[in-house]
């Protein structure tokens, strides 16, 4: 792909930037698929990348500001899909988010941002905003849910979404193994279950459900 | 507390050994309070703990080894309950965890960890086993409920906590907002209505249930 990008013909000074940030992307993105964000440097992006050290640091700045902006940049790498049910658009999602995060570059790379994060306040804000702006998009699966009467009136979107996404985040993060199929199975059959309990209520509506925690001790 | 810890007349090696390490313990905490990880150094460990800078390289070389150890060191930090309901116990033991959290130090903590475990594969093998001790601990909980009869006999007990964990960190680390007792309620309440719809099943009895997702698309 890298390669591709960089054939030769195609000189125009904007088409030349664009290349570079593909090639550098791409680098990254392969490096954190093979020895993950401890090795990542500017030296070996730069060489994988062929893109000159200056230019990176110019540009770039550090490794983090090129994680999160490939972070930016795989938005797209998890459809969201629209199968007519609430159940059936969590597991399509569910399943959408298994297959990206079951690539070892994946879960480098949220790794890489979440690290990043913890160093500097810039990087920290474009994961807060990129995952707001996702809950958002993926929420009119809530939003249609609620049309059709599958779930509570009061029943938050980007709560759903967020229930959802996070079991891989913690396999990922915390419990540190490989995302399997069996966890998009798990997530979304228990953030159906939970959403239809009232868990993701804004009026808190789940608790008073006979034998919510809200009532049991 | 650090001071209590030096307080003149132990003067055991023993005792000055285990003073030393509660001082950079204590001292590493409150720099996560303050400025999180981003600005932690040795040198600032140094200057706040009393200990000399050697003495931090040699004992533990990076921070990223003195936050793995403050982790272990705060595993005593969210008790873990027995109100005799698994509703209750997930409640209460959701509101321990919003507790610690909510303290920013606690939440630089994790982030500390997990940004150290992203550059130190022994980092990440010491954050992994924490957990994973944690979640057999915690587990016990859903031993004793699937023992009450109010869960399905091949609940996995790991997984039903990690579930109860997972918002938190989600919160914490890709949300990036603070830890409200709110959040408590809700992934409480969540676990309970999943994993009675058997989304924690190890023969994924749950996709069996009317309207869960396995059978809804």
């Amino acid at each position: 792909m890298t390669t591709a990008h960089q054939a030769p013909g195609e000189t125009r000074p904007g088409g030349r930037t664009a290349r570079t940030r593909r090639a550098v992307l791409d680098a990254v993105f392969e490096e954190l698929g093979e020895d993950g964000f401890a090795t990542l440097t500017m030296e070996r992006v730069a060489q994988r990348s062929g893109v000159h050290l200056a230019t990176l640091y110019r540009r770039w700045r550090s490794v983090d500001k090129i994680v999160c902006e490939l972070l930016t940049d795989m938005s797209s790498g998890v459809p969201l899909p629209d199968t007519g049910t609430l159940p059936g658009d969590l597991r399509a999602l569910a399943h959408g988010i298994a297959r990206f995060y079951g690539a070892a570059r994946a879960r480098g790379l949220i790794e890489a941002v979440v690290a990043a994060a913890a160093r500097d306040p810039q990087a920290a804000t474009a994961l807060r905003d990129f995952f707001d702006e996702r809950l958002v998009l993926a929420g009119a699966m809530v939003v249609r849910a609620v049309e059709r009467g599958e779930l509570p009136e009061d029943t938050d979107p980007k709560a759903v979404m967020a229930a959802l996404g996070a079991p891989f985040y913690y396999q990922i993060l915390i419990a540190r193994r490989p995302v399997e199929p069996e966890l998009a199975e798990s997530a979304a059959l228990a953030v159906w279950a939970a959403a239809r309990a009232g868990a993701y209520g804004t009026r808190g509506g789940g608790a008073e459900d006979a034998g919510a925690p809200g009532r049991a001790d």
